[in-house]
């Protein structure tokens, strides 16, 4: 079973525009809302793989009780309330496919919340192979967070995947996770994958979106690409590959470039798709053979 | 006793950015929510003028709910449920205070659905003086809305204020409505207050923001300014303004430049407040007698 922890869950709501003009009013043509935020996306690929998985994080509010009904409907979730109200995010799409996005940062919460889903959070382990630890921190939940729940994991003997960005992702490399996948931008401060390796991870992936990935794992490096690009949404991409690499970390000893190949196929399957969070399969297995992983 | 109908309602979300950036990603810095829609601002000015005011209209799902919550707080109000979403706006404010806005079209409304609502609102106009149909209509309910409503309100011997464009406006007009109030663009298909006039309307205002209104009124014309213009924020005036000639229709032969003196400061009074739906009563007081208004 794999755990994905999800700490600031959302409301997606999609806009679609004819154009955006800043400054003058929209007539919204049509609205779209669910569940989202980078673990809930990741929660859904593994289930889709077939994978046991369990969703973990935090809910609070109206729109909490709104995220926690609709993802009873797909997945097993064990959530955690909290006061405030869950954040929303905003996407508004012209005619020509071009997103803005609008981010809240999420609900403030307590250290009395924080410390009850660190409770929580240990009792899930106990049956689990893998903790995937993804996406960003809501108010009031320290930095350290993914660093706390990987030494957590790693007390059940557990490995951790963190795909996180700022100081999240800093604070979570002294812990030492097992993998870490930021994009190339969230990797920059951290100056590629030998400086996270440097600062505390075991292994490291960073994607470039349509143009790859290098992996420091097992020892070895590896530049990954794949020369069919799909056409489509990548919004999810990134956490389709976290969703393929924390399949292929269920095993103790990875087989790193099948794993590697596997995540890539499946980030790429997941760009045919037009939401994030599902991947095509018959796209899948037609990518899979052109996954070039090359050892540097 | 005032009846102001707000068909859609909505949750108005307002979003700071620090800039808009069409296609890129924002952080948003603070995030707040209340209910809105054009009938509710209005109630809440006739709320605060002191007049006796009912809000009716329709609302539906978690929004409509939260909504009603809100509202039942500060306004007596008998919203009649429908079983599709109250809509949400949502407004991007930047650093420079420039608004972009969102507006969803609104619930789908059944046949059965307005049915039941006419016969609420037409239970309400019982006890009323003045009704007041004020904002856009939700997919579903019939163009000619207004109509029904002010001929219900007419076989109880009461007047009906309209405030609303495109369809909405113009099929209200043949059941002769005692005043319309549209701004100049909503006006402009009719080509100003004498087309309002021809197409049934009996008395009708139509407002230039900062650099006042028109009236035919009354069997008279009437250039309406105010030479001293408030800063802060227009939206909300032109309901402000609604409320203001609402409130003068309660008695059955209006002193019309009164009464086009008393709204036009409270338009300016409410621009003086950082949110729709509220007035700062010193500002009404100062502007009061720097009202000019002169027939024409």
């Amino acid at each position: 079973m794999l755990v994905v922890v999800c700490l600031n869950p959302a409301i997606d709501v999609t806009f679609t525009v004819d154009e955006l003009l800043p400054g003058s009013t929209h007539r919204v043509q049509a609205s779209r809302q669910r569940a989202g935020g980078k673990g809930v996306n990741v929660a859904h690929v593994l289930h889709q793989l077939g994978a046991p998985v369990v969703l973990t994080g935090l809910v609070g509010g109206r729109r909490g009780t709104a995220v926690s009904t609709e993802l009873a409907a797909g997945l097993t979730a064990r959530l955690v309330e909290v006061a405030d109200e869950t954040r929303r995010t905003v996407t508004v799409v012209d005619r020509t496919g071009r997103a803005s996005v609008f981010n809240e940062p999420g609900p403030v919460v307590s250290a009395a919340e924080w410390t009850r889903f660190t409770g929580t959070f240990a009792a899930l382990v106990g049956e689990a192979e893998v903790v995937v630890l993804s996406g960003s921190l809501p108010p009031g939940v320290p930095s350290d967070a993914y660093a706390q729940l990987t030494r957590i994991a790693h007390a059940a003997q557990l490995p951790s995947l963190v795909d996180a960005a700022g100081d999240a992702l800093r604070d979570a490399l002294p812990a030492g996770p097992e993998l870490v996948k930021p994009n190339e931008h969230e990797a920059a401060p951290h100056e590629g994958v030998d400086g996270l390796l440097r600062a505390g991870a075991r292994n490291a992936v960073v994607s470039r979106g349509a143009d790859g990935l290098t992996a420091a794992v097992g020892g070895r490096r590896y530049e990954v690409s794949l020369d069919a690009p799909v056409a489509g949404n990548p919004t999810g991409a990134g956490d389709a590959l976290a969703a393929g690499l924390a399949y292929g970390l269920r095993g103790r000893d990875p087989d790193w470039p099948d794993v590697l190949r596997e995540a890539t196929a499946l980030a790429a399957a997941s760009v045919a798709v037009p939401y994030a969070g599902a991947f095509d399969p018959d796209v899948l297995a037609a990518v899979r053979p052109l996954v070039q992983v090359k050892e540097i």
